[in-house]
């Protein structure tokens, strides 16, 4: 037996065309699309600035050491074509531009502050092993 | 002020050497790469499918759909690598090799499961928004 071994309906649901398939397992699922989004560094640090509060790009670019403009900016992007942050722009000169979360984004920001906390909490662990 | 203003020591902390920075914000730090680690997809699917049960290697590959054999044999390297997993070699003719959580694993498992679950409750959501 295969492990969590499909039902046929999900069998047939994941392998035939006309059936939307369902699940992070499954390789064309939208579900995997939004895991590979989530579960990647620069989104977790970026969210995780902005459940601490609204920031400039400026501010999120210099709390958040070694991510570039370039990096910073499609993040940015992406993760407010998917609804999770929007931006707020003043008519200041020049326009003075603040990211904020979204209510899935605060959501998303509980779940980056987990990975944070756990990457912290356990690293040690981790990186004085023998090799 | 910028976001989370670290202060004077942690400031020192993180650029002077001889001083060990700290935390995921800081990009020399352990706990960054720590978190690289765990904040990828493969990473996400492989333990939570460990989470399960234990699985020889080619149920791992077969139930997460799109993985490569290459791509599998360097992230259970790795996890082993980082004590989150241990393998069991059964002297049978070919060997069997089963793999297994350690409790280490067992604690990111449950991480990987609320990423997992994220992913799946809201990629409806993120999806559906127009472009």
């Amino acid at each position: 037996m295969t492990v969590d071994e499909p039902s046929a309906d999900r069998r047939r649901a994941v392998t035939e065309p006309g059936f939307e398939c369902w699940g992070v397992y499954s390789r064309d699922c939208a579900t995997r699309r939004t895991l590979a989004r989530i579960a990647d560094k620069w989104t977790i640090l970026i969210v995780g600035r902005l459940s601490q509060r609204a920031c400039r790009f400026g501010e999120l670019r210099r709390s958040i050491e070694g991510i570039s403009s370039k990096v910073l900016t499609e993040h940015l992007r992406d993760l407010e074509a998917d609804g999770l942050i929007f931006r707020t722009v003043e008519p200041t000169s020049p326009p003075s531009v603040t990211y904020e979360l979204t209510d899935l984004g605060v959501s998303l920001g509980r779940l980056a502050i987990s990975v944070k906390d756990w990457a912290e909490e356990h690293a040690d662990a981790i990186h004085r092993r023998p090799t």
